[in-house]
């Protein structure tokens, strides 16, 4: 999460991170009583704190420590929604490398458990965005574990994701397919 | 939450924190595979990272941020789970600051989308621990606002709540009295 606050000062003008937008159509979804959804704080290790007298405590020595679970996760309409955000600058694949194997592990759960987990990935170069279920994302994640590409092409991804269209209020409407997605989970057939 | 850790050390021989016991619970939980539940990271101000050449990054300074949530969410069979857990040294009340408006604000959203909300409470002296479902706690809440007392007695919370005894595995298995919550839920009678 810090290496993706610091790719965002080099994006520029170009507009806002992933991140951002998510935050933002989180917040409008809250406002609007539509979900409860919020980004987890990034999980630090903390070595060293300061307390001076009169004044707030310190941090002086910490350090980033990886998540052992997904960015985002809430409710909405009863159900328990739960996923994980990334970009990549690369053209026409996206390397899985930058998902984490215990991320993994913990959307498997989070689906064994009846929740609603998927990832939103974009590319950054042409501001594309989809929606990747997670039974879908684990078909590549597993082809790579079985020796195969360490990627999904932007064909696969376009074959097996929904497209987001970036808005401006709010800015990603993913609840449009989350809905979809609910619906298949009723009816078992996800 | 850094003030619950400060405290705890005080705890020494005593045991281990609620939070302590809360994190072993949903170890617990999470390895026999009965539900996905976390407690969030503290959220950190970060101000100051330096990147050394060949090693971490160091937080070099960092302040505790107020949480705009609660402490734990995750899934349960299906349901969006979602509580904060706070300790008193009190004997016979348990005092409302402990909690923010800002807390209470979360749990009304999160009844209002179909979670199950409530909080877990302990009083450290005699290490009793009880569960109350967000509606008993809203109407101790309300009674502060309206100038009634700054906290709910004993008392009340042993009418209101249900009580939650130390185990050993589980530490603390609310998720008892959470399936009651949940078909109470159903229902509609909570
Ligand atoms: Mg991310
Ligand atoms: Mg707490």
């Amino acid at each position: 999460s810090h290496k993706e606050k610091e790719r965002s000062s080099s994006h520029g003008k170009r507009g806002m991170t992933l991140e951002e937008d998510l935050n933002e159509t989180n917040r409008f979804y809250l406002e609007k009583g539509k979900a409860v959804i919020h980004k987890k704080p990034t999980p630090i290790q903390i070595v060293n704190v300061d307390y001076p007298k009169r004044s707030a405590a310190v941090i002086k020595e910490a350090y980033f420590k990886q998540a052992s679970t997904t960015d985002y996760n809430g409710v909405y309409n009863g159900y328990y929604i739960d996923f994980e955000a990334k970009e990549t600058r690369n053209k026409n694949s996206f390397p899985l490398q930058n998902f984490h194997e215990h991320q993994l592990i913990h959307m498997e759960q989070i689906e064994k458990h009846k929740g609603i987990g998927f990832v939103i990935i974009r590319f950054s170069s042409t501001e594309e965005i989809y929606l990747l279920p997670y039974n879908a994302f684990k078909k590549y994640w597993d082809r790579m574990i079985n020796g195969g590409r360490k990627s999904m092409t932007k064909d696969e991804i376009m074959q097996d994701g929904y497209p987001l269209t970036l808005g401006l209020q709010p800015r990603i409407d993913y609840l449009k397919i989350v809905d979809h997605l609910c619906t298949l989970s009723d009816e078992g057939t996800r």
